[in-house]
């Protein structure tokens, strides 16, 4: 090991850097996972999990990626060939159409610019046409994480609502959750899928879903072949704290004290965190004179922003000399967006010096790479978030 | 929390105690799965963890626990509908089957007693009969956590031989790779499945498949719809340190210190190791004047002894007694052994002295519990345990 | 590093098995020793200690080992020259009285057989013969870590008392605070000193000293020279929860989460705990053949044991095979009982099963050695565990 | 515990963040002080500490605070009475003074204005003068962590050794070990005084006491009463790896891992990169407008920056602000210079941007503070820091 002085920036939008309280917890010895000790812990996260998610109902957690709660929403409500609505807005989403394909599903990709949302009227109109409901689920990526665009789901709601149509709704909220604003219950959604090493600050491991009664229902008809992501199998054992397999109870021990520390600052208050970190962000980035992917200010994410670069500049070429000489991680411009833009992460443990240190690690990276950029980024982030302004909205956002 | 004094005892067959430099190494900062320092971490464990199968092929590293990975091992090899030979060597052969139903294959369950591991013989004759090739795999337990009875690999492999059958041989290692030895490519083995819990000494969440040419050739038939569990998914990223999807980042930092360990006592020794306590278990468990549900010497289990208990002793008001009194976990008779057994793990990172303390609580709970006992079980353990035989014989088989 | 599979069993006297709650809450980052955060900290610990010495007064936190408690009580409380009446209970004794010199004052040393503790009497005769009280200060050593031999303070200090005599009453408790029953108030001892190392079950580096209102008299007009161990210095910054100089946070943070621990065992079942586990232990010797150093059964030590070898063996060939064999310390026979004894710590975080361990090292270790012993010491400890008698007798002094 | 996302900035001039690497380390079972594992901890970190201090002599390491290390130089060297040259070049030379002053020395403190080191001349005119030798060590403090001014110790030499005079030569590098080149053997230094918790990167709990030969000498004649600070107690046993009383095991283990962390960077590198950074700190404080305490900038501080602030600007109130606006803690003005400065530490386990971070929490602070500041001071350091011609210094400096 060579030792470099002081500590990583992790920067992508996720794994996002894992605070010391959770590192700590994870780190005591596993337990009998069929013994009282371990009742007590599952049955605390199975229930604690809820209101992150802004849902009463129950939520299903696998020792598994977030990739593994994607197939677990699809394969526990479709039956082989059934037709799924997705909407190309990045990368995940492009993988998760993907993912439906070689499950042997029908995905309809609506394909889209890559600086866009969904579009709740084009979903409204596809469904509309789909009078023989043809289309049994709407899959669409909340926080769309290779392009900083978040898909406004109450309004996909309205749109499949007003469509009369009964097709589930599946969101992946993989880098939203615990960062985003959320409502399972709220905005009607039907299976949410979530990982851990986003907003819920573990490292990676964990895979969510979130499930509706209407979800759950649709699970006893649904013929697709399964096993270790079948829902009913976790939810039995689940109702006394318990799972039906070896579930990877270290993570678990993390996940108690992320929805511990979640609970103390307040979900609001982490919500409204977030949003000032993203516009502080968007300040940075237009003060260097560069585009944000994301062109709809409604859809901004405020878990990382894209940022796009000028055509002449390497935008890998800059993450690498910004990991080399100052320690940080940021995201690449994922296929579409490849040597197009790079990515920074401003979710998860975060706070107002290290976002300070991040966009000052981006403008001395600038300098540094010969790139032409306007100088100020920083200083405008920082106006920003000493400005009283940027702390009330923040305390008002939290109310 | 309510303080006990002192270590938990954590004797069920896996999940094993977690030792320090495990937990320790799990607890440093997530990392970027997509950058340098993982593609050496990731080529680290990918490389490490093959002679621990006694394979010079890939492994698969899944964020799963280890039913993830039987659930890899059948969709990535077989189509819908086909046969696959099972043997009811316990409860966890049992699950195994059912999951192959659900999965909608077509298991083929050969029954037992329960006290003996899988009969060559009648695998042999089985395969013979099947003239038609409509079985295309063999599926079994090395290790089955549930009796304590480690079904003869080798023996099977040379009986599919002699069947002069194609089938393929799946192996179930979960409880038994890292305490019982174990050859992939010498015993003729398409897939081995494990799982991170028991002798790999850390926490679960962690599945593997290691596979040989004929299982890769097999897979690229293998109908079954597949997206999360696919092996060519997995070995294009792997080639370069890197996975398709998020790794469990923290879980693999763990495995390189678990396989540092392993090669610093060598694995011979480790083997070795569990032998000989295993061997001083069933000395205790005799003198105690109990049956072990293995009946077969040449399937004694290393990893655990499961004991079967008279009639009137009910085993799960011991083991709870137990637990209260002495703060030791044991394993739980299962379906057909409910009431009727009880299971010591003496896997994983273990010495004499604990094993010592382990089998003194089972003497002193045994007494407690009224239990009609013959008392010396611990003082036989020690006589073993302590004799220059023994240890001639660990480091005998050492070599 | 090379691995050797299980848990080290630490059984010296002291530094004894440090939990994992304690070396997880020591591994926090250090904070700001000015701040409010520590502000709170030091409030905490400095009013938690104080019942675990059974005192309302104050007690003194240093950054030293328990030598530097020996220090700081003798230089607050004595001039140059000033007579201490000390007893030679064993080497741990010895070596304060050899500090007390080395420092200038004058210490008189009554000499003992090292198998008894401090005779009351016999300090009572030499006060009375004091009738110019030249001895300011009667220094005894409580649980003596080289014997196992426990002295009776309460009686000491009715002795001062029938005496008449103004001496202070100077007591060291390294090796029994948190272990054995002490009441500094109760019994009208003057200074307490300890360590973190034992019964508080912390690593090394914090030294105490409890101190009643006559040694904080006696403190104004000690003149010898002293600066890092003054109490004065200290207890002004303590008011509100700071210190002088730097404290040890780190130790602190352990000590916050040790001092939890007791209470919630409660420190009642704590003393029960150890005189249980000691009483096991001698059954053990008692059944090996062998005798206990301590002569006196009021005076056994319940924090250890030391057991006399018979005149051909080696103890230090014992203890080294028992390290190298089956991974366990235990202590040497120190001075006087160099070659002639060993010690078992049987204190600090420890359980039935733990001392089961222990107690079946030393009897392997006895029987590879090629030691005259009769077998049986761990059934005798075993036996007395196991019985109901044991158990109520543990409650009932926890009463 | 009330959840603040994103880590504390610690930066006082001491304790120093301290990293994971260390804390680990420190979080592993203490061991036996008497056993082969200790002997190699112990041999291991008493010889590779001393490159640090630029010595091939002995480095003693006490469980203490730094404090005590300054009472250990002190009273190994002299007897009562002896007379000390100090020098007042803040608030830590004039504790160690009033140290000097308690223990029954004769301190001689040459005054000074706070803003510059010692004065080589001011030394030799002083010791020229004292032709009765009376004068028996000149004790300064290399980096005044009160001012952020660091003295030059070479030159101080030269001026001893011009005065032709045999005081000893005791250096305070509480603040600089680690961070400030420092050479205890070619600077001719007697005693080197040092703790833990600054440049070392470990917590507080060890005070370090480097000596040369004529220190040692000195120390045979030294009738100061001493014992727990004794050299010679400590060094018998130090030379096979022990100490003569229970050292704080847990702090040796994350010795070990600092001394490693430092001789990975290596040592020039490690100045190089303390030197750049204050170097970038001074360009913030004058950009903002504000005064550095220290005025020769032959005596900048590499570890700290002590800023001047305007007479209507309350430096606490900002501090309290920027604790709690921004979570990171700096340090108070001390004494004469408390309500007139801050202090701002740069020192230890740190980076570009955790430095960029820092800054901006201040220039945040003084704008929420209301404070009358110019713009930019983030800006000037990160100019500096990107800067090809920085990062060459560096790379020079560090050859």
């Amino acid at each position: 090991m060579s030792y470099k002085s002081g500590r990583h920036f992790l920067q992508i939008p996720g794994p996002t850097n894992v605070p010391d309280r959770v590192l700590h917890a994870m780190s005591y010895p596993t337990i009998d996972h069929r013994g009282p000790d371990f009742k007590a812990l599952g049955a605390e996260v199975l229930e604690g999990i809820r209101p992150v998610f802004g849902t009463t109902n129950p939520v299903i957690i696998f020792p598994s990626s977030g990739t593994g709660a994607w197939e677990a929403a699809l394969v526990n409500t479709l039956s082989p060939g059934d037709r799924v609505l997705m909407f190309e807005t990045g990368h995940f989403a492009t993988l998760w159409r993907n993912m439906a394909q070689r499950l042997g599903f029908d995905p309809e990709l609506v394909d889209s610019d890559w600086r866009h949302g969904v579009d709740p009227a084009a979903i409204e109109k596809r469904l509309v046409a789909d009078t023989g409901h043809q289309i049994k689920a709407v899959a669409v990526v909340h926080n769309e994480t290779s392009t900083g665009v978040t898909s406004r789901i109450a309004q996909i709601r309205e749109a499949i609502d007003r469509a009369n149509h009964p097709a589930l709704l599946l969101v992946d909220t993989i880098s939203s959750l615990g960062s985003i604003r959320y409502e399972h219950d709220a905005w009607g959604v039907d299976v949410t899928v979530a990982g851990s090493q986003k907003g819920l600050m573990l490292p990676p491991g964990l895979g969510f879903n979130a499930v509706s009664d209407k979800a759950l229902a649709a699970a006893r008809d649904a013929a697709q072949p399964r096993s270790y992501w079948d829902w009913e199998e976790m939810m039995g054992p689940n109702e006394s704290g318990f799972f039906p397999y070896t579930p990877a109870t270290n993570l678990l021990y993390g996940l108690r004290e992320a929805i511990n520390m979640l609970n103390e600052e307040g979900l609001d208050n982490v919500f409204a965190r977030h949003d000032r970190h993203a516009e502080a962000t968007r300040r940075a980035v237009r003060a260097w004179g560069f585009d944000i992917v994301c062109e709809n200010p409604e859809e901004y994410s405020s878990a990382l922003t894209a940022v796009l670069v000028p055509d002449d500049v390497d935008p890998d070429a800059l993450r690498r000399l910004i990991l080399e000489d100052f320690d940080m991680s940021l995201g690449a411009g994922l296929s579409k967006l490849a040597g197009r833009a790079f990515r920074i992460g401003h979710l998860g443990d975060f706070n107002d010096l290290t976002l300070a240190g991040t966009l000052s690690g981006v403008e001395m990276g600038l300098q540094r790479a010969g790139v032409a950029y306007q100088p100020g980024g920083v200083q405008a982030a920082l106006d920003y978030l000493a400005a009283p302004e940027a702390a009330r909205a923040q305390s008002r956002a939290a109310r």
